[in-house]
C-alpha cells in the first residue's frame, strides 16, 4: 500500500475525525457545535494531536496531552488513538504511535503515558511501552 | 484537628510544594528555574491545582489535568496528588480527591481519571472510582 502521510489535525479534518472517532466511541455528531469544538480543542489540546492521511481519506487519529508540572518537569499523555477499521493490521497504528512520541519528544516530555485494555498490552509492549499502574475512573 | 483548607496553588506556595512533592518523587529542587516552572505550570496545568493549609502549611497538594477533546468533550485527570507524610491516616487525602472532583466538575468535565498504584485501588474504590484499564508508560 502506498504510504500514509502524517499531520497537525486542521480544521478542515473535524468532520472526517468525528467519524472516525465514532470507531472507537459513539457520539452524535450532528449536535456538535463545531467551531466551538475546534477553538476549545485548538487551544488546549489541538497542536498536538495529528491524522493520518491515505489516499486523500484520514484514516488515523492520536493525541498527545501535554502537561506542564508545578516543578517543570513535562509530561505527555497518549489520548483517542484510531485507525480506519477499513485498514487495519497495516502497521498503521505503530506509525502513529511512533509520530505522537515525536511530538512529545519536541515538546519536551520526559515521560509518556496511555491507558489501554489488557488486549492491547502486547501491542504496545511491542513499541517501547511497560505496563505501570491502573487506571481508574469516575463519571461525572 | 483543627481542618484543613483547600484553595488554588500561589506562587508564595512553591518551595513547600517542592518539598512536599519530593515525599512522592525525590528530585533536586534547588536545580528548579521557579520563575520558568511557574510561568509554564501556571499556562496550562496551574488554575486547576490545589494545596491543603494546615496550621498555615501545606500538607497537600494534587492537580486536575484538563483535556479540550477535538468533539468538543472535556475530560480530567488526577495527578500528583500527596498528603506530608506527618499528617496521614486523617482523611486529608479524601478531602483532597473531593476538591479535586469539584475543580473537575467546574471545568466541565463528562469523567475523571487517575493512575494508581494496586495497594491504592481500594482507597479510590471507596472515593467513587472504578478501576478502568491499564497504564503504559515509557521514558523518553
Amino acid at each position: 500500500m502506498s504510504k500514509v502521510v502524517f499531520r497537525k489535525i486542521e480544521r478542515k479534518d473535524l468532520e472526517q475525525v468525528f467519524t472516525l472517532l465514532n470507531q472507537l466511541k459513539q457520539i452524535d455528531i450532528s449536535s456538535i457545535d463545531k467551531d466551538e469544538a475546534w477553538n476549545n480543542f485548538k487551544e488546549n489540546t489541538g497542536s498536538n494531536s495529528i491524522v493520518g492521511i491515505y489516499k486523500r481519506k484520514v484514516v488515523a487519529y492520536g493525541s498527545v496531552v501535554i502537561e506542564n508540572k508545578v516543578r517543570g518537569e513535562v509530561a505527555g499523555h497518549i489520548e483517542d488513538i484510531v485507525v480506519d477499521s477499513d485498514v487495519r493490521g497495516k502497521l498503521i497504528g505503530v506509525s502513529l504511535i511512533k509520530e505522537l512520541i515525536k511530538v512529545a519528544k519536541i515538546k519536551g516530555c520526559y515521560r509518556i503515558t496511555l491507558f489501554c485494555k489488557e488486549k492491547l498490552v502486547n501491542f504496545y509492549a511491542r513499541n517501547g511501552f511497560e505496563v505501570n499502574s491502573v487506571v481508574m475512573k469516575k463519571y461525572l
